[in-house]
């Protein structure tokens, strides 16, 4: 069975990684899964918020939101709202305690780096791809503070690195990277976050329409461990790569 | 090795149901598990939200709140900060997913069942305790709504049970149904809603320390689900006695 | 003639107050009256804000908020809605009024203690069941902080006690202690919150139908005093209760 | 002895009502008692509220507020702040009831008025001012619907007159109509509402410092009582007038 | 051709400037321009901003407001409505610049002047009248300021005075200083800021209808610069006055 | 002299225009002066704002913002802060009423087009950049909803075209298009919306120092036409290619 746009169901859509992509971040990448395109920001302020001052240690959090027209149809402003929705709320959280997971707050020292993931465009998976895109962001806002001495020389913050794809299960069949069409159509749900040496940051699934028994989840664990493995990858290329 | 409160890993607190707490509600359930209290009232209203209307399919939907001092330290409320927290949206719509996952809406028809859930004391665990304790007021709800005659003869809305544990490492050890004391201190804490037949409604694992591994990941999957079988008896012993 | 509960005019409904009702709080009161159950919790904390820094005087202040489905209706939650109603301003204010009649700021010292009454259940007179609580759950909370030296040797913040009841004319009889289903049919509603020593607080009467005369104003005040009396003696009751 | 401004206990200060402020209102009134001065318009619109739709009844509400500069210190904008304090909630509830107490909301019809009291300068008494100014642009605006024919021919819709006034004990001393600089030194406040014919439809008295004996109640409420039906005189004489 | 109120195209409506008008601030106004009424006060306060803190420098602002039966149909209040309009954001904003342009911050040094221009009616030219108005207000406020010795002596914060008026096109004709009436009408509105030696502060115009040309723009501001010459000498008479 | 970044007083940074950015969007457009780059998608929807219902005209409004890390120095979100602030109101109003300015209603028919710009980097303009795009895109709807029969045939909605610009004097010297360093020392700054055949849609001029006098005004205008003119053939060449 092939997939709506022909993928295999272990194969992730097109994933580029563009760095440097704003000129006033101190990290910035712009991540696309398929036609998901999401403006990864890392800001870099010396200081941490009140209740860690004094502590030595370091803070990272994230701030996720979509542009009105990244979906097919157009979203109120959550500014104009006055108030942050649910979803925009629990995502938020989701990037920041993923790489939250990967930083050494001592090594880090008293400086806060706000990671900025804008969806640009939305075809299913916007999370995952922030959080592949931040964790880049964040290795150059990282970079950028070591030479800057913000960091103290010999120290790294960064213990590992960390990536997500999402999975699901589409007319009984296990898929890596849902495109929206697929999302909407899944029965089961799960976004996974790992580390590169495949140990799991954050692992969320939800049964969309019927539950989901234990090999099924066991079947989408192998292939979102796989799926972020070749991310893994990528983000190495990327980094590898001249800003 | 003994708990702090004496209990063996894989045993719960001691969890007791109260139905009929509240006069006023369809369904309402004072639920613990140990110290932590949770009072679910479950509102059944005719009609649903707007964008369903003429679809002749119901509606359920959870709002979780914490009374201020139902922690260690006061929090302020949320009325007053005039926003709702990340953590409070986050819980709510888990609760909601969860029993949403056994509702027929067909069969429900166009009415809505709110599912109130206020923490009164908290000592981990509050989102589990109220996802379980709220299936029993939904239960109770279903039923009255039955016997008015708002949901039509024959008709059977709950397609299943659910029920809700917490299940985390601690000193790596996998322990199930956490309390504060233990939650603070866990590496990898995970809920898991299953569904009274063993199936998985909502797997939500994270790693508070180090990234864990897919046996963790599996140890901790075999508590989750005894826990919640044990639950799901405790459940249906409560729906058996007299309201 | 008989009320609607069976009580005579100047009855009180039956009044529990259960101190020590929450593990986490310094003071904390369920209160009942009747149907209508309040919970309430004293929180003490050092320090006072800011506009009383350094004056050596402490602070006491409350909130009251109604679980949603406390009533008959499931009422929208005030976080929800993003701001908090006329009403729960003005019995928060008024709570807090009534207990600080009774505080020496000055003995008390640069202490806070925070009233939240959160009604669990209503019917008729929550604002006056919750200062008869609150006042039990302050006493407590002085008592601890004193146990902590947090108030000076010595020192008695205490300078008396409070307590509120309502009253009204139903069916042009003046009665006591309104439930709902009364509340909703009085002509004239009155809150009056009085010392133990039968000296007056607050007295807020209100004309619901037609304006009420002199003689039934005196008519009412002569009921509310002597129900204030009576549960001052069931507040000393509690008191003297092991906690 | 004599008042800070050479009053007698029971003298009102300099009271002025002057009749059609504004051009655009259907009644307007700059009322003043003494530095305070209050402007009150009452705007008429067809139809009423959704939840009296239908009913054939009419609705009038009222909205206080102050200007930031109105006082001594300058206050924060509430439309700034984004939210409005407890102390406007109160007041602006107050003034709603207390002209509902003389409106036969059948005779109105479905019309609705909003009475809006703008405190242009306030020197204590700015509630019972606005109240006092409230009834003469509320009866304009009500002779101006009867020219329209809004309300029909032979109603009418006002029932009686309402003034207010506020008392306090001030050294000992029970004085009627307290400025600002007497207001703040009061042991207790009351603030009193009464129709023309001398009956109560609100009576609200607080002790600010030592609560306060029965006979102290009744020596406020002999004054108020009094300054009310002053009041209803000058209202009178302002709407014998040409407007 | 005649205008609506018979005034040449070149005519300012009857303007007075009404100084002293509060008892409470350092500076008021209350500024008619034809029947748009406008109470413009100063309130000074010592210190500033925090991230002005420490320069020496002083600060200026502005907030305006409309009351809500200040125009023709009831507007909601803005505290009510939790949030400032964009217009109303717009409008402080410019009064707040225009206002600024005339100030030496170091000659005022670490003082705020606050400046409330509340608009009492409301009839067409709220903000240039509130322009108008409440530079007389600041150079009241300032006198006050350096008669209090919180200003140097031999200093002069006020560097030059500032006026505002509005001109628009109406049926092809350039018209000075526009009523309600007039200015729903025009084609092309302009409102126009100018110091009292001529020289511009601010120019905001808009083609209201069709896009106007560059002979329509000068002849606009030939008008807007001779209005404002002579509201320049309104209010150095206003200003010569005694208080 | 030579400016920052070489160019000549007169002239234009390198402006693009590439139009279908985003897949979702009726019409869409990055477009860029110099570093500074807005993402402009135009949303069409059937139906228009309530008190527009039944008049057979269109409706088009725009929103602005800024992502939080467009600028040098993060900013907070207006979401998170839970208000829109003056700027943000200000500038989405300018859009909107140029865009409006040539767009005939009648023809448009009883559909809505939303113009979101949001700026993905800021150097200076942004506001300008943001009308100019948005003309494209919204070009670039209309005749989509052309296409899908949506306005009627042989209308045309389109009235003209329109692009902004900003100029200011720099060290005595007006200059064309200021980038954010130029911006940030301008004396005087004014943004000027014209349409292809060369008159007014919007002129704000704002002294930032010192007042500017008329022959500086007429300058500013000057450059400010050509500019206009220039950007109007760039857009024309953008309309022009294949999408």
């Amino acid at each position: 069975m092939s997939r709506i746009d022909g993928r295999t169901p272990d194969q992730l859509r097109t994933v580029t990684i563009e760095r440097g992509w704003s000129k006033h971040a101190e990290g910035s990448v712009l991540v696309s899964f398929g036609d998901t395109r999401v403006l990864c920001t890392a800001s870099v302020t010396e200081g941490v918020p009140r209740w860690r001052k004094g502590s030595g240690e370091g803070w990272v959090t994230a701030e996720y939101a979509m542009l009105p027209r990244s979906t097919n149809t157009r979203g109120d402003r959550e500014s104009v709202r006055g108030k942050i929705g649910g979803r925009t709320h629990e995502i938020s959280r989701l990037i920041g305690r993923s790489l939250r997971a990967v930083i050494d707050y001592k090594a880090l020292g008293e400086i806060t780096v706000v990671l900025d993931c804008d969806v640009l465009q939305a075809d299913g998976g916007t999370r995952t791809a922030a959080i592949t895109g931040a964790y880049v962001a964040l290795a150059d806002a990282v970079a950028w503070a070591q030479g800057k001495k913000l960091i103290k020389a010999g120290r790294k913050p960064l213990t590992g690195t960390v990536a997500a794809v999402s999975v699901g299960i589409v007319d009984g069949v296990p898929l890596l990277d849902l495109c929206y069409e697929e999302d909407v159509r899944a029965e089961t749900d799960m976004n996974v976050v790992c580390t590169g040496d495949g140990r799991f940051v954050e692992v969320q699934g939800t049964a969309e329409g019927v539950p989901f028994a234990r090999e099924e989840l066991n079947g989408l664990l192998d292939l979102a461990v796989a799926g972020c493995a070749r991310l893994d990858e990528l983000q190495r290329e990327a980094l590898a790569g001249v800003r």
